[in-house]
This record gives C-alpha cells, structure tokens and sequence, in this order.
C-alpha cells in the first residue's frame, strides 16, 4: 500500500501535480513507513483499511513536512489502494506458485519418461481394468499440470494489473492529464497498465481464482491417485518417508500420505473460495458493497491453498517409491484372464503429453 | 450419442477394423435411430445412461444385421459416448452464446458511443460519488463483456475435444491404428482430437464452467445496474416496455426489472454450479466416481444460464430507456457542492473499452 | 399452482369475501385445470410463471363465468402462489426422501448388529489400524443416518409452511380479515400458517436445503466406504449383483460400485446447490430480485440429489455382501504384529448409536 | 489442545489408568504450557500439528518428570485432539456470537415496537408497491432473527460434543473402561459427551457452519436493506454517524453504509465455506483424508464472519436514522393512485414476529 503511494507521488510528479521535492520526500517515508496492523484494523471501522492507513501514512509524511503530507494520495481512492496492492502481492505469489509447479510437472514428466513400460492395472471406478505403463498414468497427469500452468500463466498476468481511477473511476482530478498519469504509475509499479478501470469489472479476479483452483484440484487428483495407491493392500507406490513426515501421533509404525492430505485439504477449500468470487461480481454501480473489500482476503487463500496443494505433490512426485514387482503382481492376481501384451495407443498418448509439457515449461521458446 | 458410435464406426473402417458395409450400415442406423429416454433412464441403473442406450441401439443395428452388431461401439467406453456427446451438443450451445454475447456487447459499445456527454453521478457503495458520462459506465460494461467473451471462444474450444480412449484410456483395442483412428473419428464429428484422453482430467470442463459463470456474472452486473437505475426514486433508466414484460400479478401499474431479474437469477446460481466442477477434479484414477457421470448435466445447466442471461441484458441494453434529464436533476440535488465541469480521462477510456471491445468482437482479424 | 388458487377461493369464501357460489365455481375449475406447460413458460417473459398461469386460469374460469373469474388470485401475489406451490411439493418429497432413510438405516443398523463380533481393520488416512468389528463401522454411518433424518424431518416441518401476504406481504386486500384467511387457508391446503410472511425471510429454505444435502452427504460417505471396501485388493464388502447393476460397456466381467457411484455423484452436487440458496439469503426489501424465483427449482435439485442418494444406498446395505473371511486374511496380512483380542468400547458404541436410531426412527415415541 | 491433554490425564487417573501424581504433574504443566506457533507449523509435516504438539508438550513434561511423560495423550489419537481443542474454541465462540445476535434481535424489536405506525413504501422488485409500517419491515427482519439465533443456539449445543476414540475409535486403549474415561475426560472439559465417534461423522459441523451461515445471511439482508434505504436518492433511513464510520479516503463529505458493507461482505462469503463443509461429508473409513484436517479453519473463518455481520448489524439497527418525513414523502410522490388508510395485517404480523422473537430469546422459559 505504501509502495503505491509512494509510486502514485512521483507519477503525478513526472506530469506536474506534486512538486519534485515533496514527491521524493512522500517516497522515502513510503519506503520506509511502518504500520501497526492490529492498530489499523482496529481504526477499520469505515469498512476499508484504507482510511486508517491513509491517515497514519499521512501523519508519518507530515512529520516530516506538512506541505508535502498534502499531496498523499491525491486522486485516488480507497480502492485503487488496496486492489493494486493486492496485485503487487498476487502476482509474486502466482509467480512462485508456477515455479512450484513448474517443479510438479517436471517430476510428472520424469515418471511418464521413466515407466513407460512399467505395467500396472488402469482402474475405472475403482476397479481394476486394463494394463498399462505407469508412466502413461503420469503423463495424463502432466496434461493436466501442463495445461493448468499455462492458463494460471496467462490468468495471473490479465489479473495483475493496475488499478487507478480515483473516486469516482474516471481519474478525475487529473484533467486531460490521467492517462499519463496511469501510465507512468504502472510503470513506477512494473505493473500492467488498464486504462478502463477495474474497480466494479472483477471478472479477471474470478478467473484468476479459478485457475488457482483448477491447479490445486490438479494437485488434489493426483494426491488421490497416490494416497490409492498407498493404500497397504494396494502398495504399487508411495510417498518417500522423508523425516517427520507421514507419522502418527498414536501408532508410530504407520505410514501415511501425509502430503497428498495437505493437497486433498487444499483442493476441498478451492472450490468455495471461488464460488465467492464467482459470487461478487454482480456489484453495485462503480464500487460495489461487500466485495472487493475482502477479495483480496480470498485471492490470498486461493494462493495458499494451490502453494500448499502444488508444493506437496511436487516433493511426492519427486520422490515417489514406486514398487513395479507389487504392480506386476496385483494385475496377475487381478486380471489373470486378459491378455497383457498391449499398451494400445500409450506410448504415443506419453510423448504426446512430454511435448505437450516442453511447450507449456518454455513458453518464451513456444508460439 | 448416436453420432459418435455412427463416426466410430466409419472412422474404424477405414482402417480395416470394420468392414465398410457394416460401417455403412451402422451409419445409417444410427443418424435415424430414435429413443425413449424415459426408458432408458428406466434402465440406467448401471450408473449410467450408456450402458441401456448401447444395448438398445445395439437391437436397432442387430434387427437390420447381426453380423455389423458386433462391430457397434467396439473399442469404446461408456465414458467416450457420454463425453463426446456432452461436447457436441456443448459446443454450439457455446456458440449460441457467443452470438448472444456478441449482442449484448454491440448493445453496451452503441451506449458508450451515443452517451459520451450524458451526465450522470457516479454511485460508490451506493452513494453519489462524482458526475460521470452514461456512456463511460456502459464502457466499463462493455469491458467486462469483452473479455469474458473472448475467454469463453478461447475456454470453448479449448474444452469441446474428442475424448476417446477406451476401457482404460490407452485405446488398447486399436493396437498401433489407435492415433489413426482417433483422428479419424475427431474429423467425422469436426472436433479436434485429443490424444492424450481426458476421461480422469476434468480440468477443461472447470475452466469452460468458470467462463460460463464469469459471462452470467457479468449480466447479472449489469442487470444490477439497471435494476438500481429503474428505482423509482432514481428512475434514470428503464428497460424498454415490450409486451408481457415486467407486469405483476397483483399491480398491474407496476413495471419491474423483469428482465434484469433473470440475469440476477442466473447470476446466483452459477458459482455453486462451478464449486461442484471444480469439486470433481480430484476423481480417482483412470475413471472416477460421481464426477463425470453427472459433468454434462451441470454443464447444460451453466450453458443454459449464461444464455438466459445474456439473453435477457442484450434485449435490455438494446432497448434501454435513458432519462438524461432525470440524470441531470439527480444530480444537481444529489451534488450541489461538487463542480461538475470535467469528467477526467472518461473519453478515452471509452474510447480505449471500445477497442477493445472491436478486438474481442472481430478474432479472425485481431493478432 | 391451480390448488392454491382453488383453496384461496374457498377460504375467502369462509370469511365473505368471495360468494360461495363463485369459490365453488373457481374450486372445481382449479381441481381439473390443465395446462401447457412449454407455452407458459413461453408466455414467462415477465420474471415469473404465476403471471401467464394466473392469465390462463382466469380464461378457463371466465370460460365458464366471467363473475366468478374477478376473484381469482383476489388478494393474492405471483410469489405466494410460487413459494406455496413450492412447499405443497417439496413437503410430501421431504416425506418420500425421510421414508427412503428410514429404509437406509433399518439396513445399517441390521449390520450393526449382525456384525459385531465380525473383525475388520479400521482405516485411517486409507492406511490399516487396528481391528474394529465391521458392526461398529456400520454404526458410525447409522449415528449420521439417524441424526440426519431427525434434522430433515424438523427442517422439513419447519420450512414448508404456507406464504401468504398478497402485494406487499401485508394482506392489504383483506383488511382485518388478513389473519382468518390466512389460517382458513393453510388449513384448506394443510399447511402449517405463518402469520409473519417469508417471502423476504428465505432462511428456513436454506436450512431445509442445508438438511438435504447433509443427508446425501450422509449417503455418499457409505458410499465411499463401500466403494473402497469393493476394490478387489479388498474385496470385503461388495454391492449385491442386482440384474442390470454396475456392468460396464465395454468390460462384461466388471462388477462396478455403480450404485455408491450415484451416492457420490449426489453428494458432489449438493453443497454447491445449498451455496446458492445461502448466497440468495440477502433478497432485497419486500420482494428480492432472482432470489425466490428460481429457488423452487434449486430445491428440487436438491429433495432428486437426496432421494437418489439414500435410495441407492438403501439398496446397496439392503443387500450388502460382506465377506468376513477376506477381512479377517487381510486384517492379518495388515496388522501381523497388533494384538487383537479387544475391541475396547465398540459394543457399547454400537448399543448407543442403535438406541440413537430408535429414537430418530420413532419420532412419535421419543420425548 | 493442552487443555485436552490435562483433562485426558486427569480423567485416565480417576479410573487408574494414569498414577494421580503423574497426573497431577501432567495437568499442570499442562495449564502452563507455552507453544511457539510457527515453529509447530513448520514442524507439522506429518500433516497434523497434532503430532508435533505432542511431541513438544511430551519434552515440556519430560523436562520434569519422564515417568510423567509416558502417560501423556495415551490412548488418544491426533484428531481426538484435534477436534475437541476446535470444539472448545467453536462453543464458547458461538456464544459470543449469540449474545451479539440477541443484540441485533434487541434492536430490531424496539424498532417493530416503535413504528408501528411509521408509514413506508413496501418495495418489491425494487418498484415501490403498497405502503407498510416501517416497524413491520422491522419485524420481518426480527423474524429471521430470531429463527436464526434459535437454531444456531441448537447447532452449536450439538456439534460442540468431545471428540475421543483413539487411533481407530473404538477407545480400545481403555479396554472396559472406555465409556468411563469417556465420561470422565467430557466431565473435565464441560463438554457434552458423545459414546459414537464423530472423527469420520462430520454432519454437525456441517450443520453448525450452514446456521452460522444463515444468521450471516440474516445480517446482511438487514444491511442489504438499510444501504438501499439510505441511497442518497431514498434517505429513509441510515446507519449513525458515529465517529469513524462511513468515511470516504477521497470524498470525506460521504457518508458510507460502512457496517452494512461488514455484514454484506460477510454474507458473501459464508456460503462457499459451507459448501466446502458439506463436500467434506464422504470422509474415507475411520479418518478421512484432507476434511477434518482443516475443519476446524473453515469454522473458525465462518464464526468470524458471523461474529463481524451480526455485530455490524446490531450496531446499526441499535442507532438507525430512520427519517419518516422522507418515509412519508417519498410514498407520495411514489404511489400517488393508492389509498393508504389500511395496513393490513401488519399490527398482528408485527404482534406475532415479537411474540417468536420472546419466545427465542429467553429459551430458559419457553417449552
């Protein structure tokens, strides 16, 4: 919040609104402001922390000089405060949640590369079905980290940008000079510059959302898979016993998949959290009641929940013990009477889903 | 239903699996095959509906000739025929609502064009903010509109593909003819093929959901709008007085948002349904249970909503009654105080919403 | 729709208001009205049925006497013939669903009592504890079972009771008569009254849904457990093989858990739709705009999803085929190093959760 | 969560199962104990924090007494405390939100009490419709209440039960006397006792957390309705002007319906953290996977979000601005053509609304 306050003052420098000095002054206390978070919640009573914070900041700055305390702020609004600081926040966030990611996919494409001739029995409806090669099983789950990489990609960066309109969202104090304005702020920002604010448009938010969900129920189906897996009359995998992981807090022998827990966990949470979102966009005129005053509250969930969902089933693909010799003899005690001499279409359907991964991992390198 | 297992059969054929009369003769059972879906609901009681409709189609192939009986939906699941169908009827209905989009955001572009100088107040957190143009809040409308069409063409075709794979996904039953086949059959049906199958990675339909629901949201914001313009202590707006609309049962004096009421309805229910989508992701392995045994119904649910509420805010916006002077009384009591001599940088946000929206609008020639 | 109508007559009739003669003449009309469903709703372009129904009854009442068709809906408003239609047909299919759970916990509490001293392992985290007889696992799905069909059957009560209100809510039409007609009314549909109208007040539809779909959860927990027990690395329980049960298309040999399959599916759904009528709770002044109007069609989604769930597992525990010597060889092969000559408290829990279900099934009995 | 372990020795010692001093000394370091937050989070990678919990509290005992230590959480399990700690904190939580609501209830009664002759416009569809007392309006709002408050009242009595079972949950640590450490450890902590496990029945949370929902709803339809009433082109009532509310960070001459904004905000969010509680019912066997594990989470944001909307709401209605010559105008210039000399039923509506609301609000006296 700060950060944009700081930026906003030597923008409107630049174009001639704030003198110099008072701008460099506005963002050295910036830089350097620090806030008491319980105290300003407590002042939160006109139902946005802007107030508070503008107040405290605006106090910081006229200690220092009360000339240039009277230029904090000036044109914006509440709103163009806390979305944008939300954004200065999301999109690192969204940043590290594709690294993890990006971690997830490679263990994925390891196993497709490694097993593609490690037979194990599909399963439909939880029953066994036909053989095939594990790694075909990992290949369809890297489609799917692929693809929802990709798109939280292109999400992120169509959600993380500027917001900046002023009270009423025309950028009215600026005269004829709003669009420069804007433009060198987003710059000061590295953020994205949208003219046509955003304020009451928070459909890009929604999408955002939805692809963190996407990438934490990805994470989520193949924590399901491998906590299957695991099961002790199954035992084809497992999640690697790292220490302090997988313990019980009564009965010391066991093993659990205490990852894919944390990536169930998170994927059961996604979905409600975007209902919310989906829920909020239908508001009021040019700033609506109720809803981006908490989304930036939700979005920081949605992150969690996919870093905590990603990260957990990037260590467990990265270490997963897979035991061929139980899968070979599950699907003989499973299966005796089918003919095992076929993969159909798999290995192909495998180097399908690498390519597929290549391009969606190096998307500087793809069209 | 009857058109995959139809394509299935000449798709297989020409690559030696079925014999072409039989192929021919399938083919030709199956584009007049009619049938009772109550009873085949009657006897769905394998969990679902593909089992009854292959057995019963089955009959009508078999009363012609046994000999090509055999050959119906061979190498097939029940999973392929419910999914692929679910997308051919899926993707027009998709289309049918690009139209309808394509509509409303022509309707909302020709506001921002005609009401450039309209003034009307602002309304943050529903209070009167600063004077606006009417035009400029149609852009911002306008906006949402745009993009949320474009990412539904882009979440359409990205979801609308074949799903084929067979018993366990590797399309096992084609032995080396499996990619062969596959696209053969995506070119019967014109759909894009999909090697890797999708029958566990339900993670397309999610992002095809969350479109939908974005696109009714954005509705129901504007259908929020003009509901709140048509109060009648504002009365700056009106949705056009066609006949049957907006009556009541108990007054007949009264005229309602009729019509906005449907996008608002349509806007509440659709974020449950996508919670449900995204709820599903985590199906177990190689086919799930309870996830895309009931996908294409919530599917049909979203489609149907967001066309209803486009539906309806197109009719509106196209007949849209704008009051300016009542705007202009509103506002000079509402704003004595404020001058109201600039509206800012609103004109070329307009003019910025607008280009977008001719982006959006026209795909086949933006980059 | 057409009872309440006919019923309204009647007990405007009872209090002067309407010559008997006309509430007779209007009575039978409404008794053996039919209408065209596809054309009324055609005709709904005004937001709601009740306004091309209204129109229609009155020209089949004026078909046979113009007087007598004034009277119609005298009094009354679009949304008190919507809600009470709602409620006279969600209350009996409250009943029907309550019925079907009884149905579901006669069957698990028979095996809480057949198998008590039958040995299983308990699971956690899908990982093998330690041994707990299978009764004691049937009793923790009676304790859900139990407590769930005595909350439906409250929330039941409590939610379907008549609206009436006429325009405003206030029974303006009828004077001081409001509150005898009102209660000659609900006595006339067999309606509990309320006096304070809920056209506004949607709480005790949330709650009722909020039961439902608790109650198809209820459902789709047995049928996850029965499910995995299924798996034939398990084998310890299984679905009876019903004729027409759980096959596949595509694998004959296959036994699917096709009816915990529809459990699952139900329950996946239900709490999305519940979202929706929680998130319809804040319905604007009077009359909210897309709230009540479609919350007739959620609920009934829901009593389908509740009815579909607890039938099929009523079914599958009916006639569960439990395999005691697969639990014992592999509690055995699981748990080689446990003692397991204790089941510590679990025939005192299984006692305590029958005594609970008696009460829950014997509502008229308990205090 | 220390507290549970207190209480589990110190019910364990009363039937000889722990030694009294041990006991003794477990309990009191116990009360003492101190926990370093983060660090428990970064060491609970076996995916509960139940496990390093115990862990820490077993070094702090040991610290004093290694004998002592050996008895600490024996015979329990991770979700025993778990659970109960989430219980311990939930109840006394949703007092606390009673007594707000019994505030909220408070005010909206004194308002039915006070205008009940105060003329308003009823407004349905946002159109003005028939004139009704604003006390009548007031008393809609009290009825949801008052239901609201009933049922939550309920809700939490029935969820908030000890959780305690052991590894498996048959407390087979405690061979006979189970039911009677049972009783003893619930007697210790004040909680109700509960023989049947709930460790895999999560049906009362999830009832719990939709009433919480519902008030929460309840809040916001009263706020919904006070921030349409205080439009600046309706003015018929508003929140006070109490010091801090309401303020704008750049018009500071607004005045926002700041605590309306609290209570809608809340409102939207609840009914996707309900949702995710009803998709957490069909937990696998004895302990699920990824839903108890966060429960105790998802309460604590929707008490929160109770507790913020219920607390806001009665703030407002204890010091509404309510402007009945605006009232009075407005209905003139609104609905000109209709008499308005009769309010219905609306003195016994509102007579009937305060009756429940007594009858809720001193539950010691009703039957």
């Amino acid at each position: 919040m700060a950060r944009f306050e700081g930026a906003l003052a030597r923008a409107s420098a630049q174009h001639g609104l704030v003198p110099p000095a008072h701008a460099e002054l506005i963002s050295r206390v910036c830089e350097h402001a620090r806030f008491d978070a319980a105290q300003l919640a407590r002042d939160g009573r006109s139902g946005t922390l802007a107030i508070p914070f503008v107040k405290e900041l605006t106090a910081q700055v006229a200690a220092v000089s009360p000339e240039a305390a009277k230029h904090l702020h000036a044109g914006a609004t509440s709103q163009d405060v806390i979305d944008t600081a939300a954004v200065l926040c999301i999109g690192p966030a969204c940043a590290r949640v594709i690294d993890l990611t990006q971690r997830l996919g490679s263990a994925a494409s390891e196993l497709a590369r490694r097993h593609g001739r490690t037979t194990t029995a599909a399963r439909t409806l939880l029953q066994p079905a036909l053989p095939v090669p594990f790694g075909w099983k990992a290949a369809v789950w890297l489609s799917i980290v692929g693809r929802s990489m990709k798109e939280l990609r292109r999400a992120s960066a169509s959600a993380c940008v500027l917001q900046f309109g002023g009270p009423s969202g025309t950028l009215w104090f600026f005269g004829e000079r709003g669009p420069a304005v804007l433009a060198a702020l987003a710059k000061e920002l590295a953020l994205p510059a949208s003219l046509v604010p955003w304020h009451s448009a928070r459909d890009r938010f929604a999408r955002l959302g939805a692809e963190l969900a996407i990438l934490t129920g990805a994470a989520g189906k193949i924590g399901r898979d491998v906590s299957l897996l695991m099961q002790r009359e199954v035992r084809e995998a497992a999640e690697g016993a790292a220490v302090g992981r997988g313990g019980s807090s009564s009965m010391p022998h066991k093993r659990n998949p205490a990852l894919s827990v944390l990536a169930l966990e998170a994927a059961y949470r996604a979905p409600g959290l975007v209902a919310t979102l989906l829920g909020q966009l239908t508001s009021e005129h040019e700033r609506g009641l109720g809803q981006w005053q908490s989304q930036w509250f939700t979005m920081r969930e949605l992150v969690c929940a996919a870093a905590s969902a990603v990260s957990a089933m990037a260590e467990v693909l990265g270490g997963l013990e897979v035991d061929s010799s139980a899968m070979q003899s599950n699907l003989e005690s499973l299966l005796e009477d089918h003919a095992q001499d076929s993969f159909g279409s798999a290995s192909a359907m495998i180097e399908a889903a690498l390519a597929d991964w290549a391009s969606a991992s190096s998307p500087g390198k793809a069209p």
